[in-house]
């Protein structure tokens, strides 16, 4: 059975991150959605309400788990068998960025990273936007799954 | 069974090349290497030689099949059922071209695009580099897969 | 009275250029679209056809007019009294470019350029790859503008 | 009459982002230069000396206005009648910044963004190259609007 | 004689590091290894512990010298003499950054910067990477120089 | 002896590659100019014009020698014993190539390459630009060495 890990601290789960799960879906029998839990690291919306709309997102989906870690990235893909790393790709600096992040996990663990690259409708979505959105009152629901 | 595409030109086919097709294939039940013809484009090797090294570099490998093509990469993928393209980028310039032409492929044809970052020391390794040196006169063998 | 120059082969004129003149309009009494003629350069359409395409294009909309040149843009602006060249930005390659040709109008000609990003959903859209398309056969009517 | 907004902290304000106002000016009967007021976020310069530094470097420019405002830019581009954003852009890395914020401010509220390309005598300034001077005791005043 | 400065915080100093000094020392009489110290800042490991670090991995080198500085690295550069700074780049994010501070050296001090390229073998190297690993318990040891 | 070798076309020298020249020469003993000359590559300006024109911008300067060569780069750098090649980048795109030929040369041929970061004042010239404007009939002596 193929899996691939989907990791991110999903503060909140964007559409764009839900677009990205869907496309990889074919390719996998399973993709795993791992929220990563730093302690030291401050969050706008708890782990549960993440963990909760993760869930509602992909509730018909049998092949998406949704689950928490607190391990290097790298040691949970392999206590969960995952064979892979997913990630999205938005732009150039995200692009720099996975690429020195995949380097050191293929180079220190033997841990591959397949990319997708966003949609350009989704390109200008992140959770830092809904947050500053949400920040100023504003209403965000068009940047997040539909309940 | 998930087959994907990894299409080119290959005028060489080189190191970098193969590193990606056998990084892929613990993703996929068949790699499909096409080599795009292309009548108005003169190559520096002729399609005999690219087909017979690319099939001499994978000829333990059942999983990988090499094929030539002269429609448009779209169409030649659903003729062969592959699910997706897969490519690889070295640097900023491939990924912002591998973007216009993934984009373009979504949404013309529906076709979703698989990339790898290519391992660090391949990153320099082209087939324009390989003709390069042999124009010279020069060795190029350690860019290409072993006899 | 504001005009500004959007400069090109239009080779043919896209659906992204026609988004461009269109997001330019509010701010400009008037928005030239001039065809560069380069004697040396072929085309896949002949000028008239890209001529007549772009009037038609923006048939309804008297402040746009479609002008032909031969000489370098800078000149070409002044003779027309355009106070700058509007450009679109696709991506980072584009950037690149338009910034060292900017640099120099603005050193050579005292001519400014303003620049608009090209919305997602045309970014993957250009001349060259309606040229592909219409090379292997295919329907390329959705990159251009509705007749 | 035609407006635009430029928006910043302006901590402080430098010769760049006066250059910028500049050059924009030929193209628009008022360029409002907006203070973003942020509560939460510390600045170096208080708000009243950036205020009135802003006002002095363009006392003899009546199409010049300086405001402060504390809401969401794109509400305060409505509120004041400013038809579009001006940004400008040194390099690569402000691209990529500036093309996912004015996607979100094309999508989410209808508000367009011109950009203009930074002279590159100027590509080196920033308003936090002048706050690490004058931490280390240096003089700053070639990057600062003349007194 | 000619001496060339490498400055930098080096929390901790790394084998990517180390190898752009040694591909330095060809070109340079003495290549000078300048610890940044920030009383505002907080790292990771102690001056003492980085400075020691550093002249063991240089120990039978005499043509490196390992110094600590408080003060802009400009003027430290021409406190002891250096002619130019030395920097190493690893990817686009890092040469927009070099190029910015560069010029500002250049225009403001007239110092000049010298750059060489990380080796793709150490591409995704960094002090960044080092403390992330150490902070989960694992081993970094194969980043760092040999003892 | 340190020697350097700066190659290209040079089609014609620029003001851009002039300043190069001389930034390295406070590092190098000798900088050595070297012409390629490639009999496939038509040129504008004949090698005999761009052999005197270079010639002439460094009259005065015993330390820098112009040659011309037809073998591989790195061939020519081992037989003139030059240490290093000395690369000028203007930008990403420049970079991203600069970089990727500098790893084949380190890797193949144990070559070294030493970067300056263009004066952000030449960053639009180029030998191209040069070429468009004379081919137009303009004045380029702004962007050439002066007689």
């Amino acid at each position: 059975m193929k899996k691939i890990l989907f990791a991110g601290t999903f503060d909140p789960f964007t559409v764009g991150h839900q677009a990205i799960v869907k496309r990889a879906l074919p390719f996998f029998d399973e993709v795993i959605i791992g929220i990563g839990q730093n302690m030291q690291k401050k969050t706008f919306f708890s782990l549960e309400k993440r963990l909760s709309d993760i869930q509602n997102a992909f509730e018909n989906e049998p092949r998406v788990r949704v689950l928490v870690y607190e391990s290097l990235t790298a040691d949970f893909a392999k206590e969960i068998g995952a064979e892979a790393l997913l990630r999205s790709v938005r732009n150039i600096a995200d692009f720099e960025y996975e690429r020195s992040v995949a380097d050191a996990n293929r180079r220190l663990f033997g841990l591959e990273t397949l990319l997708l690259i966003a949609e350009p409708e989704y390109a200008h979505v992140s959770s830092s936007l809904v947050r500053e959105l949400l920040a100023y009152g504003k209403d965000a629901s068009k940047l997040l799954p539909e309940k």
